[in-house]
């Protein structure tokens, strides 16, 4: 294996607001890992956080760290344990790996396990980097037609898996997905393959439902001109993708008897949840924590063409362009994704 | 309500292949019922049965017998407490109207409720008729675009999406269908709308593999010419459709771990379980008997077109050729759904 | 049918701490109904609050009200459709009596049932009367053994075995019930039924604390003295009794990974949720309304002696007593359960 | 570490009906290991199997072989990667280690892992031996009142305890269990543990069904003297023990509408399932394979008492005595559970 004696270019966040691309080691795979040229990574919005704030909730960045872990590559070579995945496989990347023992692990919730190392979360290191390491397990050979952009973006049409999942949705479901942002766009999409047939997506800002309306055959309202009170729509299933604890609350409340909400989005600390109105209907309230065995079913969607995810790209950086994808969102509200192309 | 005093063409079966249209009374709603004018109504398999053989297990035909349940129709009176169902409004019929208080239906499965009333089920009259009397909540507003042959085969599209429900397909399933009958092709269909990512189909006519692939996406095998074992498929959900207990066992012996089989199909009373497979890789397996709560879902699959309805479609009968249309499918492979139109 | 001609004695809520008894003729059943002669009828906190406010919620007291719903008695006369439940037969009423056909009724949720009506929920009357009708299903046999005021606690214990099956509680779970009222003492009665093998019951007041040691086996924990999160106790499963939304949302923050969470008691509107504990855990949140399809259930388990329902009665009343009845716990902390016997 | 230099004895299987005592090098722990001084090993049906047939299945002893795979002990060593086992602990053994990574292991299901090692299972050796090494996650803590005869026979009741899983027991079930072996009398125990409160027991042998009524509250039937068809009783789940498969398809004719069949005792490779009944009522068949996730609720069971592990011990045996153990059964109708205690 040649490859590990050369060296890579890796995008490092020093500080906040400080990210440099260096040169390191290519790394060689432990026994049960593979080694990953990387194609295509996704930007999402705890990158930014990471790189604005130099935190996310109670993860801190202490020491220099890699971002990115919506990413897709090729399969270099393998360690000396693996057998099942030949070199020259396109795969997608499963960022988290658990450490598949605990009481967690063994209940078939992984995504729950206190030891799980996961991509760009302190202290491991992400794929902004020309070469990642991953446990063969969590490799996912992607078809042929799956384009890099697609591959990578399997990650957060996994959030959104899991979302529906947790939901329950079903044929003949009817779901509101509160924010038009990447997970809100995706939430909609997989409610659609999971055989939503009426669903109304919110947000505050017109161009994004207006993606949602290209994207997913669904009702877009922009709540900042009517509150969603006063729509009279009463959803089976409430998919929460805008972080808003205010707008969320409203929304709980127009979910129907033996309903369903799901928060998907990262919030605040504490929501007003109105107990009453879940109390009198038996709500179920939840909120999804990454997801578990996603990986098989969000490639099928994307490769049936069930869920569109190329169009969701709409800028394109190379790894020396990481500090400006990582804030493009901010300051264009016509991005969606911003994908990073780690090879030169 | 003047219609309750006219008389109306009824198609009654009086003995073994002994069917005429005769002359009865319009009935009047009872206090919870609606009075509907059928406008289609599709034939069955048991309806054949009773025809032929005047049983259908061990229900047997002693009184004059109206066949029919798969009907679709336009409400044109209510009784006394009806306030929900609007005069002119185009329904599909579901056909069984159980106690309604019951254990089983208090439990939400009133498909078995051992006091259901269901119709063209002896003593139970059937909708081979102008006009029938139903429960007003058995009788399902249809949208405007949906035709009336399509509300009427909402009942096999109702079978189908009860299989899938118990079968508990999810997207990225991999589904195997045996049976290329109207119940296959619609349980085929139903699959991929539950999200069904792989499915193959598997009959002994060519004729009726090459409609499953033309309304499905799936694989069509002709297992007269190669048995299902040669092909390697493990799927994860085997709908039985086949109604073959010697196909059943083998299509079983192909399920993969913590599968799921359902029997659609009524077979024979007894079948080889392969007891040793099902153990070792702790498959589930069941049969569905009609169907509940399924209306609604079957009715939003087939308005948003995740399911093709009109093209099963073959052949269509006035009231006088109900004898014609019983037995067109044994004399014509080509029939796939005879539709009796009582109407005039 | 002579008891029909005949007159009974009712206690009335007439106005706000205004109750009285009256005569009124004993009621005929309908023809599903049975006519029942009370033996017993425990009191619960919202018979205090229509008592004492007029109102529970959006339920207000418009016309003379009689109160009470945790009843048994014994059938007297059948209607005229009625089969099933010999007179002479003691039973356990069930108070609500939805309408059966509604979506959610046929969905198995009948406690949702927009059209349900229940003892002494305005405007329909309650228990405390020497005899009631009753829809034939919802009254319930009972073993001779079963004394008739446990009859009559099989009500809120049926509160308590729907709260556990909502957090399906199973052999091996660890419970925190947080309340020690009548309804927090039988959830950890049920819960102790159901499997749990380790229980915490936290309360302000030591004495009902002694009455949950007393009665069910479990760690009391006086949170007055010493906050919840001292004590470093993870529960898969909280059952919140207590109705205190401050001490509920503090509860939700010991709940481990893919716990559950049960509202029972009513509570204010709103709860301040830990949405960021909810989410990376992914607890299930969710509250109940009244039961469905409990009675068999409940009945078993306090027949069995798994459920200890005598023991909770610590007061005993005549129709006359009703006003005593309904204040008593609020003078008395030692009461846990008071009891009308409309018989003279 | 100075017990890994040292030799121990240890059970030897050479051929069918040859087990010899040999000794052996104490084995090291493997990194996530531990060494564990075996006090208690359970024999089991299929150690005899092995024992006088020389495989069970498709499972074939073609090199020695160590029987034995319902074990206790106290850790004594643990591998260089363990830091959660301190030596010195009691333990009750898992005995199948999974691969952990596969998409079986990942989603809960480990049991079903095609890479699993088993104790006493080809190639894998067994517990009749004074020591074994084991992954540290799957040696389980118990109480110290749990004896070591107890703390071996867990891997009985988790067979038990997952049959009841599937089973969906809940309290107020009513649960047949089909023979009164060991199985057969952990599954009643379990059965009642998880709240079934009516509980019928088969088999042909009256001794057992003696101590089925010992230990269990259940009504003990034998069918050799009258059929089960004649006792008109419909349970909701039957627990099939005896693999005898003419007898279960007889049971499974009487469950009722919505019941569950789990068929835990290995049988024939074929069972005439009564489709029809299967059908009609909705009955879900399934299998069990070994168990996932039961040790600790196995443990909580029995440490509170509620199941009766240390009364199935009816014969002991020292190492030398491993052919006699194994064939005890076989002679004696009075032996339930013969234990082999490995130390000196």
């Amino acid at each position: 294996m040649t490859e590990s004696t050369e060296s890579m270019r890796v995008s490092v966040l020093r500080a906040v607001e400080d990210v440099v691309v260096e040169r390191r080691p290519v790394p060689e795979p432990g026994p049960h890992e593979v080694l990953v040229r990387v194609s295509a990574v996704g930007t999402c919005g705890s990158d930014t956080h990471y790189y604005e704030r130099g935190r996310v909730g109670e993860f801190v960045v202490r020491e220099p760290l890699v971002l990115g872990h919506e990413a897709s590559g090729t399969i270099v070579a393998r360690g000396s344990e693996v057998t099942g995945r030949e070199p020259g496989t396109r795969v997608s990347l499963e960022p988290g790996v658990p450490c598949l023992a605990c009481h967690e692990c063994r209940s078939g919730r992984y995504n729950l396990c206190p030891g799980v190392r996961f991509f760009a979360t302190p202290p491991v290191d992400g794929a902004f980097s020309e070469y990642v390491t991953l446990h063969e397990q969590f490799v996912h050979p992607v078809p042929e037609d799956l384009s890099d952009e697609a591959a990578a973006l399997i990650e957060p049409l996994s959030v959104a898996v899991w979302a529906c999942r947790k939901a329950r949705i079903a044929p003949g479901a009817r779901v509101l997905v509160t924010g038009a942002g990447p997970v809100g766009l995706l939430a909609a999409q997989a409610a659609r393959a999971f055989g939503a047939t009426e669903i109304v997506v919110t947000d505050v800002v017109d161009h994004r439902l207006r993606t949602a309306e290209e994207l997913v055959c669904c009702t877009a309202v922009n709540v900042r001109h009517r509150p969603l009170s006063e729509f009279g729509y009463e959803p089976d299933v409430l998919l929460e993708c805008s972080g808003n604890p205010t707008a969320a609350a409203e929304a709980v409340r127009t979910v129907g008897r033996a309903g369903r909400v799901v928060f998907v989005g990262m919030g605040g600390d504490e929501l007003p949840l109105p107990l009453s109105h879940v109390q009198t209907r038996e709500i179920e309230v939840t909120g999804t924590f990454r997801y578990a065995n996603t990986w098989p079913t969000a490639i099928a969607l994307a490769a049936s063409g069930a869920v569109e995810l190329d169009r969701l790209v709409t800028h394109r950086f190379g790894l020396d362009g990481v500090p400006e994808a990582l804030t493009a969102s901010a300051r264009d509200e016509t991005v969606v994704k911003a994908v990073v192309y780690p090879q030169e």
